[in-house]
C-alpha cells in the first residue's frame, strides 16, 4: 500500500505556515487596534457567552464531526484546528477591511464571532475534500476562500441588505458549493469505486457524535449571535424548535430509506443538523415557532434523501467526490433556507425583499462555484503535497501514528485480571 | 445469537415519529407564540447561558453517561437525542397548558429550560430500561411520562408550594421510580443471570466519563436555573460544594466496598453525581455550605452502597432490572434530597412547610409508580419492536454497524510505520 | 508483569479521603458563609459564565488532556476529578484565610473561580508524576501544594502587586516547577529506559484532543475571568490571538523537527496551548494584538523544541521524569510570560514595575522548587501506595478493568452483519 510517497511536508508546511503567520502579524501591527473603552464596548462584552458557544462549534463541533473516518481522526480534528486558527486571523483582517475606519480595524467580541464564522465556511469546504488533500493545500484554500467569502458577505449583507442572520446562504451555501467546486477540480478517477479507508469504525462514529451534539446544542447561538438585540430571543426560539423537529424527521427517514429499517449513523450525525442550517436565513424573522418546525422537518427529510440518493449520483455523473456529504448538510438545507427567506419576504413584506433574498442566494451559489473552481485550479498544482489515491483517508501520511501492539494490548486487561484473581 | 429477529422499525418508527411531529406542529400552530417584546423578555434572555448548560447536560451529559455499555453506544447517545428532541417539544406544550393565558402559550428561555427539564425525567427512566427496549417504545414512554410529569410538577410546585428548585423530587425521584415501574412491567426472566453484552469496555467507560463530567460541571446551573434571581447565587454555591464533597465519599466508598480496594468505574461515573441530585430540593435554601457538603457526603455513600448491595437485591427479589442503576443515582439520592428539605423546613420554618415537603415527596413517588406501571403495561404490547433477550444491549438490532476488519485494522498502523521506516 | 503488588488502597484511600472531607466540613462550618445579598453579589453573579468555562477547563480540559497514555485513561480522568474536588474545597479555605474578615470567609462566584484556579496548580504538577503515583500521594500533594500556592499568590499579587492576571507565574510556573521537584524526589532509575506503557494509542490520543480543545477554547476566559471589568475585554482579545498564532508555529515546528516532516500528536496536544500560558501575565496589558501574537508564536516554538530536545536531557541529566512534559507546556511558556511582563513593564511604565515582575517570577520558581522538594520528600514515604516500576502507567493497579473478550468482540459486528444479511 505504501508507495514510498513522501509528502515533503517538512519544508513546505513550516515555510508556508510561518510565512502566513508573520505576514498576518505585520498586517495586525499596521491595522488592528483594541476597541476603545466606551459604552459600546461594554455591550460588546455581553456577547462573550455567545462567542464561546460559537467557538466550541468551530473547534469541537466541526473538528469531531469529521472524525467519523476510521483512520483519519488525527487529521480531521488536527487540521480543522490548524485551518481555523489561521482562518480566524485572516478573517479578522478580511472582514475588517470592509468596515475599516481610516486605517484602523477595531476588534471586539462581535468581530471575533465574525472571524469564527468566516472559518466555518472553510471548514465546510474542508469536509468536501476531507482525506484527499494536504494541510498545505488547506491553508491556501483558507486564504482564498475567506477573502472571497468576505466579499460575498459584504455584497449580501451591505449591498443587497438581505436577511441572513444565521447565514444559511453566506456560510452554508457558500461553503458547500465552494468545496464542491474544489472537489470537482481535484477529482480522482482512482477513487470512483470507493476506498477501503473511506468508512467509519464503531469508535470513530462515537467521536463524531461529540461533534454532532455540540453543533446541535449551540446552533441556536450560531443563529442568534449577531442578530439585533431585540431579535436574538426569536432567533434562539426558531432554531431550537427547528432542530428538534428536524431530528424527528431525520430519524424517521433514516429508518425508512434502509430496507431493513436500520438507522444509519451518517444520517444521525448530519441530517439532524440540517434544521439549524435551513432556519438560518429566517432565524430572526417572525416565522412563528410552527413555521420554524416545518422548515426543520423538510430539512431533515431532504438531507437524508440527499445522502442516500443524490451523493452517489453527483459522484458518478458530476465527478464530485464529497467525503462528508456537505452538499446534504450545508448545500441543500442552505438553499432551502434561502427559499424559505424568499417566501417569508413575499408573505411578510415588512423589511426584506424577495428579490434581494433571491439575489443573495444566487450570488452566494455563483461566487462560490467560480471562486471554488479558481481555488481548485490552484490547489491542483502538483507540488502541494496531495496524497496519492491509495494513501487517501489515512493519517499516517501526515502524522506519527502510535505503534499499537494490539495482540498484546487486547489481552492485557484480561491478563491482569486473571493474575489479580490468582494473587 | 441472531434469531432472525426483525424489529420492523422501518414502518413503525417513521410512522410514529412523523405522526407525533405533525401533531405537535399543529398544536404549536394553534397555541404557541413568541414572548412579546417587553422588559420581562429582556430579563428572560439573561438566562440564556444557564439554558445552554442545561442543554449540554441533557444531550451530552445523559447521552454519553449511558454509553458505558460496550455494544450499545449508538443507541445510548442516538436514542437519547431522539427522545429528548421529541420530549422538549411535548414538554413545551404540557407545561404550557398549565400556565396558559387564554389559548396562548408564550415561549422564552425559561420555558425552554423547563422543556429540557421535562425531558430529563424521561432520560432517567430510559436509563432503567436501557438496552431492553425499542425506540418506538421510548417515544411512547416520552409522551406518557412527560404528560404525567407535568401534572405532578404542577401539584408539587403550585398546589403544595413545596421547595424543589433543583428538582430532587419532581425530576429525579419521579424519573427513577417511573422507570423502575416500567422496568418491572417489562421484566425479562431470561436476563436474570445477566447478559454477555451487559458490561462495559475500556473505551466505552471513557466515553461515559464525558457524560459524567458535563453533568457534574453544569449541575450548579441545573439547580439554580429556575431559582428566583436573589436565590440563584446560593443555589450555585450549595450545589458546587455538595458535589465536591460527594466526589470524595464516592471514591472512598468505591474503594472500601471492593475487597482488593480497587475503584469501580460504575461508582465514579454515577455516585459522584449523587450530591447534585440530593442537594436539589434544598439548593436555594440557607442550609449553609457545610450543610450542603454533609448532604453531598451522605449522597455519595448511599449511592455507592446502593450500586454494590441494593441493585442485585432489587433485581432478584423485586424483579426490577435497572440497567444504569438509576435507583442509586436518582432514586435514593432524590429521596435523601426530599428528606433533607423536610428537615430544613422543620428547623428553619421560614417559608416552607415540612408537611408540604413530605407530601411532595410522597406524591412524586406515588404518581411515578402508578404512572410508570400504567405506561409499562402499554409498552409491553407485543408489536412495539422490543428486542428478544439475546439481542438486548446490542446496537446491531436498530443500527447499521460499520464492518470492522479488525485483524487488518489492528495491524495497519504498525504496518505503515514499518513500511515508512523501510522507505 | 504482575508481581503480586497490592496497593492497599482499600484502607488508606478511604480513611484519608473521609478524614480530609470531615476536617474540611468542620472548617467550613466555622468559617465559611454565603456572600450577603447586596449589589456586589449581583455583580459577582455576572461572572457565572466565566466560572463555567474555567470549571470545564479544570475537569474536562486537564482531565482528558492526560488521557493520552494508552492504559491510564481511568486514572487520568478519574484522579484528576478526585484531586480537583478536594483541591477546590481546600483552596476555598486557603485563599479565604488571606482575605478573611474577622473569622468569616465569604464565598461567591469569584471565590469559586479562584478555588478552581488553585486546583489547576496541582493538576499541572500531577502531569509531571502521572502514572507513577498513588491517589493517596496525590491527595497529600494537593493539600500541601495548595497551601503553599496560596502563600505565593498572596506574595505576588498583594505584596509585590505584580501583574499576573492570567497567572503565567502563580499557576503555570509554580505548578510546573513544583511538579518537577516532586518528580525529582520520586525519581525511578528503573524507568530511565522508558516503559512499555508510557505511550499513546490511536484512540487515547483522540480522547486527549478533547482535553486540548476545551483548554484552547476557554483559555481566553481563564486569562480574563478575574481581570478588572474594564480590562476583561482586552484580556480576551490578547489570549484569543496569542493562541491562534501559537497554533500555527506549533504545527510548523512539529513538522520541522521530525526528519520525515510528520506531525507529532504530543506537540499538537500541548504546544498549541503554550500561547495561552505565555500571554497570561500580560493578558490585560496594552501589549496590542500583534504583541500578543508574537508572544504566542514564540511560545509555540519553545514548547515544541522543549518536547523534542529538552525533556530527554532533563530526564537523563537532572533525573526528572516529566510524564506529560509539563515543563514544556507550563514551565517554559510560563517563564516566557513572566519575561514578557517584565519587558512590557519596562517599556510601558504605567502601573507595573519590572522589578516587581521579576521578583514575582523569581519567587514563584523558588517557592515552587523548595515546596515541591519538601512535598516530594513526604510523598516518598514507603507506605503511600506508590506502584512498583513495572506497574506504572497502568490503570489496573487502582481500578477494576472491564474484561474485554477482544477476539469475540472484534468480530461481533461483522458477525451480526453477516447473519442479518443471511436472514
Amino acid at each position: 500500500m505504501n508507495t514510498g510517497f513522501t509528502s515533503n511536508m517538512r519544508i513546505k508546511l513550516p515555510v508556508l505556515a510561518i510565512f502566513l503567520e508573520l505576514a498576518i502579524i505585520v498586517l495586525f501591527g499596521v491595522f488592528v487596534k483594541y476597541t476603545p473603552v466606551d459604552e459600546s464596548r461594554t455591550a460588546d462584552l455581553h456577547l462573550y457567552p455567545y462567542f464561546q458557544d460559537v467557538h466550541v462549534m468551530i473547534f469541537i463541533g466541526f473538528g469531531f464531526l469529521m472524525t467519523f473516518l476510521k483512520k483519519y481522526g488525527f487529521s480531521s480534528v488536527g487540521f480543522n484546528m490548524l485551518i481555523a486558527a489561521l482562518g480566524l486571523q485572516w478573517g479578522t483582517l478580511m472582514q475588517g477591511f470592509w468596515h475599516m475606519r481610516p486605517n484602523e480595524i477595531f476588534i471586539g467580541i462581535k468581530s471575533i464571532i465574525n472571524a469564527d464564522f468566516s472559518t466555518a465556511t472553510v471548514l465546510i469546504s474542508f469536509g468536501a475534500v476531507l482525506g484527499k488533500t494536504s494541510p498545505v493545500q488547506m491553508l491556501i484554500m483558507a486564504i482564498f476562500e475567506i477573502t472571497i467569502f468576505a466579499c460575498n458577505e459584504h455584497l449580501v449583507v451591505k449591498v443587497f441588505r438581505a436577511a441572513d442572520t444565521g447565514a444559511s446562504m453566506t456560510i452554508h451555501v457558500f461553503g458547500a458549493y465552494f468545496g464542491l467546486a474544489v472537489s470537482r477540480l481535484l477529482y480522482r478517477p482512482g477513487l470512483k469505486n470507493g476506498h477501503e479507508n473511506e468508512g467509519s469504525a464503531y469508535h470513530s462514529d462515537m467521536f463524531a457524535m461529540i461533534g454532532t451534539l455540540f453543533l446541535w446544542l449551540f446552533w441556536p447561538t450560531f443563529n442568534s449571535a449577531i442578530a439585533a438585540p431585540e431579535d436574538q430571543h426569536r432567533a434562539i426560539m426558531n432554531t431550537y424548535f427547528s432542530l428538534a423537529a428536524c431530528t424527528l424527521t431525520a430519524f424517521a427517514f433514516s429508518s425508512l430509506v434502509e430496507k431493513r429499517g436500520k438507522l444509519d449513523m451518517v444520517h444521525i450525525q448530519n441530517a439532524t443538523l440540517a434544521g439549524g442550517v435551513a432556519v438560518g436565513s429566517c432565524a430572526d424573522l417572525e416565522i412563528q415557532p410552527f413555521g420554524a418546525m416545518l422548515i426543520g422537518c423538510i430539512a431533515g427529510i431532504i438531507s437524508v434523501l440527499g445522502f442516500k440518493y443524490l451523493t452517489p449520483l453527483i459522484a458518478t455523473f458530476l465527478r464530485i467526490q464529497d467525503t462528508c456529504g456537505v452538499h446534504n448538510l450545508h448545500g441543500l438545507p442552505g438553499i432551502l433556507g434561502g427559499i424559505a427567506s424568499i417566501i417569508a419576504a413575499a408573505v411578510q413584506v415588512n423589511r426584506i425583499s424577495p428579490g434581494m433574498q433571491a439575489a443573495a442566494l444566487g450570488c452566494s451559489i455563483g461566487i462560490a462555484l467560480v471562486g471554488g473552481a479558481f481555488t481548485g485550479l490552484i490547489l491542483s498544482l502538483p507540488f502541494l503535497g496531495q496524497p496519492p489515491d491509495q494513501l487517501c483517508y489515512d493519517d499516517s501520511v501526515y502524522w506519527e501514528i502510535p505503534v499499537e501492539e494490539e495482540p498484546e494490548n487486547n489481552s492485557h486487561q484480561e491478563h491482569h485480571n486473571k493474575l489479580s484473581l490468582d494473587a
